[in-house]
């Protein structure tokens, strides 16, 4: 078995996944048939097997990617910055700041976070599966630390840093459930309301947001 | 067939129903056994199949009672009230002045919303999941036309009813993700911490909301 070294497995295993949020994301998760994905990649199904032990792994391996990258850039974009209002209002321009495969992909992270919280019977689904509720917790920590250090340093008023820190995720999230890259509203003008609202919650002005981002 | 007419069908249908929403909401939809529903209200699996076609139909079917329930608890609140910030108070009140079955029920409708989105090949699946959607619209459609008409008289500055309405709900849902009945935080802390919110983002006080309750 060298399938591990041969560098092709690696592009393959990631045209599976670019496969599978496009079909997860526009078809839903329920919906899409494994087979399907095999079909767009083009590899039959039994190839797909090699990559994935089933449609719920590679989900959870998408939802896990999905949570590491977002939580590295809250972490870039924050860690070590003593401006935490200029560092949050970073953040939020970069939410938004996401191709319409990206949008796709947050929208199966929302849809589909339900089902992260049942264990599974198969010991890799179940290890994905940690992983991906790991780092949903990790982002949710990495916000509640930022609003703590932020009260602290007196720039923004946070009394509550985790109920906060839930009702900006919660508020983030719903977005992707109805927003379509291609949808009657464009992706500014929901940035700018959402980052509003946001900012509304901390009492922190929406004015200065163009200068900053 | 007498079935329809008897008296007893809508109590085992409603237990069914109870049954099932606190199988999906503590186990989760995906992972509940439609087998485990049946033995929870002492029926047979296939006398299950009287009731609804499918776990599939009996989840639709839940989701649309509880969205035709929440639509006139806001309906109730609203309608007629020319005090529109009063009526949104009591409506934020109400929102969160649920029991535990409720909260529970609260999390099946958030947590497969996005199951909702796709059509099914079964009529009957398929026609509890248009009125479903059709009740999803209308609460929307409610809550944008309450911030119209809450703009129009003055008391509210609403720049953007239907985003504002989405924020809302978006913010109100996300707590049904989270939320445990008995869990470490307690409902009434939640409750006026994201009331608290929803009222910022309509730049209005949160204060004198005990009062209006």
């Amino acid at each position: 078995m060298t399938a591990d070294r041969d560098p092709e497995r690696g592009s393959k295993r990631a045209a599976i996944i670019d496969a599978a949020i496009d079909r997860f994301g526009s078809d839903g998760y329920e919906h899409t048939k494994w087979a399907d994905v095999a079909a767009d990649v083009g590899v039959g199904p039994t190839a797909l097997y090699h990559y994935f032990e089933s449609k719920q792994h590679c989900l959870f391996v998408i939802m896990d990617q999905a949570l590491v990258e977002l939580g590295s850039r809250f972490e870039d974009l924050t860690h070590g910055n003593p401006d935490h209002v200029g560092a949050l209002r970073a953040v939020l321009a970069d939410c938004f700041d996401v191709s319409d495969h990206e949008a796709l992909r947050n929208r199966v992270l929302v849809a589909e976070q339900g089902l992260l919280a049942h264990p599974c019977a198969s010991p890799r689904e179940e290890e994905a599966r940690q992983l991906a509720r790991l780092h949903t917790r990790e982002i949710e920590r990495a916000w509640t630390l930022f609003l703590v250090a932020a009260d602290e340093s007196q720039a923004i008023e946070v009394e509550n840093p985790r109920l906060t820190a839930r009702a900006i995720l919660g508020i983030y999230n719903s977005i992707w459930v109805w927003f379509r890259p291609h949808g009657r509203m464009d992706l500014d003008r929901i940035t700018a309301f959402f980052t509003a609202s946001i900012l509304a919650i901390l009492e922190l002005e929406p004015e200065p947001f163009e200068e900053a981002a």
